[in-house]
């Protein structure tokens, strides 16, 4: 892979008008099309290259109503968010472009260039990495990510400095940076090269080669409309279940026994979490009716519900489906409690979408990597992940169903899903145990917790959490 | 109205837990059906009074998983936000229940306290009912409101005081204030009961009883689903139609003219937006085909993308019908530039939802005010709405849909729907009508202009932003 230097022959601008316009139209229709998609684009450069220029310019070429820009000041990177949070509710959704002045590569930058201590470049490159990581799983997720890059040699910047325009000068301390260094120049243009090698690279010299060069380029990204591949592996290494889930044998507990025990360990659970500088992610899955409600009750019994948060993750809305799969948990984790307690999760995607077929082969056989990435960037944030299977026997399960519909408040939690669910018992076996194989990692992994005695689960998950907590 | 002091007969846990999960679930089942509606509950009161302890317990009591918390610290009221912005995003969607710590009254209150120069009485209670007011529309569109005072005699407070708990000592600081000043003390009372006429008061002396009171009361706001009403007046009186509406009669413009008066009123709308210390917001209507796009583009043309946002407005999302009609414009207004521009807005409520029958008669009757609140808060924040209404000729309007049918560019700018609404004119033309005379106030004036000539109509456009800028 290499730098594309953007070289176009300049063509009637309204033919050029016409043809973006129509390609914005097929773009906006391709939602819900088996060729959907979205388009990112990503815009950074000198100072005064003309990157404002360019994106006005195409904006009057195109149907302005369609193509959303957004650019706020830089973030520093920090190791409390993940460098994509900034930007996850600008991400366009299937049919929608969008341009992003501010990205992750201008926080980068801007980190670099900035801090007291600056990055060395082992970590700047495994930014740019992590980065193009991201980026990799948004493109398989139908959103196309474009990089431009707009370059402009030193001596042109001091000439345009020297002739600044006053009513844009508003744009041209963005970056803080002091265009008339020239040693500063040569060090961000050197950092920029780190990453930009598979950027577009448009020289802002020649305003209207600089404008339709990038113009462009953005109609043959718009006019690519692929069709996605579904089809996965054709040989997939079932992973072999595991012994606890085929057996989950459980001593039982004796009432007085749990009721101290759960008195002692809910008050420690719950300084341990308070106290932890980290934030905590706890996340629970397994088959219906194997507890969790129960058992997240019994996490939050010494909190204050200011203190945390609760997720219950169901079938995604319409909208969330025209993004790429983890958006509807990258846009949870802003905003939120410090404490965040998952009930069904992200996990989805290998398990009920797996076993249904709402997820396509590729999709599914994927999402692992995908999450694994996820989780990371979490926890490279501060942030600890505990995981719970919940599994049961069938028989117990089958009891429990029949007294939840025959007791008054419990029968809203049983519906014809759970009994449907059920009869795919080994399916979902299987998939729990690809997901285990996959998804245990060494930095966030899973902790099987048989259920057919409740209080000796609820004791096992109260345990783990507080081991987990004083491990890392 | 007056305030309810909450009394309660003790009853058994067990049974209360049960009835609250059982109305819990029954509420969320709401969901879509004729009596589905979400339960927004408001807690203030004296520090240590014991609301969080309160709903901590009823946390304890009902499935936690369908119970939301939100504590924000307190936001200083501004002039710059309504008072709703920082919650929009947080009121409970239909099935569900909240409850809000921080809240529009605790911002009141603690604007009230802490500003160098207090919030006058007038100022205070105008607050207030304004508050009052958007709660009732809240109630209108199926969001109960539900607002309790958890309050503390000055004796008892102080004696809490003498013994608080070191782990519990992180809630005080909340609201700043010093809870040994016994002037203060009395300040915030009378302060409070300027508007608590209508909450439930709840003595945070007995433990027991608190936590059951309140506990009661949400039971009884959550078991309470009526049937809403959907008829409206019985007698609808008909605004008349405007002549402009009827008769769209423009002249001419000749090309050169247009252009030459363009290059100028661009420049001049675009500097006179950027230099406005207030928010621009410009609303487009009308019906299809009379070049709301085209107007758009020009308004923009001086602007850098990176100044306006441009909101095309069409059917709303399935989970957006689960919120106030309004929301979805409420939570649109946050982090976004200062010149917003829409395409299609609210109106929709008192335009296609009225014709197309997605709005019940009363939900329409009742949007005008709704809607001239809305505008009112948004103009009290430093915002001025400039709101267009293009008119065109049933003539020209078949002419340009066959021009774009024929056109390539433009041909996916024409669907079924556009000949269909079409077929429609008068019943629009009513509603435009009564949009006019209930909406057109002193502060949000429409101005309607006849587009069957473009140049004309854009001019014009321009002009009137020009003049609503100045004006004001």
């Amino acid at each position: 892979m290499s730098e594309q230097q953007a070289h176009c022959e300049l063509i009637d601008e309204h033919r050029l008008s016409i043809d973006l316009i129509e390609a914005q139209y097929t773009l906006k229709n391709s939602w819900g099309q088996k060729n959907a998609k979205s388009v990112l684009v990503l815009v950074s450069g000198i100072e005064l290259a003309g990157k404002g220029e360019s994106v006005k310019q195409l904006r009057e070429w195109v149907d302005p109503r369609y193509l959303k820009v957004k650019a706020d000041p830089p973030n520093m990177l920090s190791n409390d968010q993940a460098f994509w949070q900034p930007y996850v509710n600008f991400i366009p959704r299937e049919g929608q472009i969008a341009v992003m002045f501010g990205n992750w590569y201008s926080d980068l930058l801007t980190t670099a260039m900035h801090v007291s201590k600056p990055l060395d470049e082992t970590l700047f490159d495994a930014y740019a990495e992590n980065m193009r990581a991201f980026e990799q799983d948004l493109k398989n997720n139908q959103v196309d990510v474009i990089k431009v890059w707009f370059d402009l040699s030193w001596k042109s910047l001091q000439k345009r400095l020297d002739h600044i325009d006053a009513s844009e000068r508003q744009w041209h301390k963005l970056h803080g940076l002091d265009w008339r260094n020239k040693k500063q120049y040569d060090n961000l243009q050197k950092l920029r090269q780190r990453f930009t090698e598979d950027w577009i690279i448009i020289d802002g010299e020649e305003p209207e080669v600089r404008d339709q060069s990038f113009a462009q380029s953005i109609l043959q990204a718009m006019k690519d409309l692929p069709e996605h591949p579904t089809q996965g592996q054709e040989h997939w290494p079932q992973a072999l279940i595991p012994h606890e889930l085929l057996h989950p044998d459980t001593e039982k507990m004796e009432k007085a026994k749990y009721k101290k025990k759960l008195k002692k360990l809910s008050r420690r659970v719950a300084e341990a979490m308070r106290y932890d500088e980290r934030k905590v992610v706890i996340v629970f899955e397994g088959m219906d009716a194997t507890g969790k409600g129960g058992s997240i009750k019994r996490i939050i019994k010494r909190l204050d519900p200011r203190e945390y948060d609760i997720f219950t993750i169901s079938a995604p809305e319409k909208y969330e489906l025209r993004h790429p799969y983890l958006w509807r948990f990258w846009t949870k984790l802003d905003h939120c409690s410090d404490i965040r307690i998952f009930d069904r999760s992200w996990y989805g995607r290998v398990l009920v979408e797996r076993v249904e077929g709402f997820a396509s082969e590729l999709e599914w056989q994927r999402a692992y990597d995908e999450i694994n990435r996820f989780e990371k960037d979490l926890i490279d944030s501060q942030t600890v992940i505990i995981k719970f299977w919940l599994s049961i026997s069938k028989d117990e399960q089958e009891q429990r169903f029949h007294a939840r519909e025959k007791t008054p408040h419990k029968r809203f939690k049983i519906t014809e899903d759970d009994w449907r669910n059920r009869s795919k018992w080994n399916e979902y076996l299987n998939a729990a145990a690809d997901m285990f194989e996959r998804t245990s990692t060494e930095f966030s992994p899973w902790t099987i917790v048989a259920t057919d005695d409740k209080y000796t689960a609820r004791i096992q998950v109260l345990k783990t959490i507080l081991k987990q907590l004083q491990a890392d």
